[in-house]
């Protein structure tokens, strides 16, 4: 059988949902079997992650401790956490995993697929929570494969990124795509060459920005595919 | 904490997208946190339904047993199955299941939406799997409350169901659309007041079906709703 996915998610939970719809309308199956084997874990009460990187909310990672817990009993060979900004906290989560199990990174994969897109030493613009570009997940990962760091400044990144990813978790989608894409035209005219919608719930609002398309980067839909390559892969 | 949902998912995968995405975005909420708890087993290596009740193929039970005990393990409080037809086996993974584990039935939260509507005596259609149909479980259900039961003739079954949702299983939702549709049709010009789309990969399908909206009742938004109710109920 092909390997379980794990995913650690709810973080929030509609980008689990896009998430989880990624991987089955990517996957080529022509029936139910022929899918790959996922369980989801949705638990949305693990706390923000933002204001915990930045010292004034709870920390997630006793919550995210539990969810791994849980997929592990449950029988999962690989994680996955459709939530850009919880990977802050995958390294201490790989040290308390069981031995053998395999954690597919968003960030990693993302990079990979900037290198292979041969982009190297361009700019490269970043749309993310303050936690994640706190965090510098991101920013040491692309400065360190030679990519040039962009990033909103700091109005933008408060009203339009910060601004657009609420309005998507209370479910105004349509509000958080205004404001998410003025913040990408931003970067844009900035000389950005690609932009990472590096936070699950951007893609949900930019699914349809058409005059964005050929810029943005999904990495709900490259930690998808990578998902689904580790899955169908030999043991 | 609200209570945690367990679904038992996968038949097909693409049905538990459409059952998680509706419970997310029915539930009323502003932010993460105020989201239900669920954990989703998405195995869709479990046998197919239909050929099993039909006699010609492998039991899911034991896969869906297997799923059973794995949410258990994680500690949910209650099951729900996105797949009309795999509620044959219901019963007997009621008398498998731990004591005190809580199971919301797509077919009665169906009736006892139907009996709200104030329709008892009226002439309800199904469109459903062989299996499903084989099965009697919505013929038992809807008989029992007063309701009259309709079905599509042999070949309406044969080409425009199965034919549909074995198209919207293989990924061609346009196709499955437009024979669902064309059977639907048929129902309501046979009398039917409402119609069942009781197969999860149909409302997938029909989703977008305007002229049909007002005689379509949708199971999967139903469990969805049941769901969110259940789990924000006091324990």
């Amino acid at each position: 059988m092909a390997r379980m996915i794990g995913v650690l998610g709810g973080m929030g939970p509609l980008a689990s949902v896009d998430f989880f719809h990624k991987v089955v309308s990517l996957t080529p199956a022509s029936n139910d079997q022929e899918h790959i084997p996922m369980i989801i874990y949705s638990v949305p009460q693990i706390p923000d992650r933002t204001p915990a990187i930045l010292g004034t909310g709870e920390s997630p990672f006793p919550g995210m401790l539990e969810g791994l817990r849980a997929l592990e009993r449950a029988g999962v060979d690989a994680i996955a956490i459709p939530c850009n900004t919880a990977h802050f906290w995958l390294e201490s989560l790989r040290k308390e995993a069981l031995d053998g199990l395999h954690f597919i990174h968003i960030v990693e994969e993302t990079v990979k697929v900037l290198i292979s897109e041969k982009v190297v030493g361009a700019n490269i613009g970043l749309l993310a929570t303050v936690g994640t570009l706190k965090s510098g997940i991101y920013e040491q990962g692309l400065k360190a494969q030679g990519f040039n760091y962009l990033i909103p400044d700091e109005n933008e990144q408060a009203d339009l990124v910060m601004g657009g990813i609420k309005a998507v978790k209370a479910g105004d989608v349509p509000k958080g795509a205004s404001l998410l894409s003025k913040a990408a035209h931003k970067l844009k005219a900035r000389g950005a060459k690609r932009i990472i919608m590096g936070c699950t719930e951007i893609p949900i609002a930019l699914a349809n920005a058409e005059d964005l398309k050929d810029i943005l980067l999904d990495p709900t839909k490259i930690l998808a595919e990578a998902c689904i390559a580790y899955s169908k892969s030999k043991n």
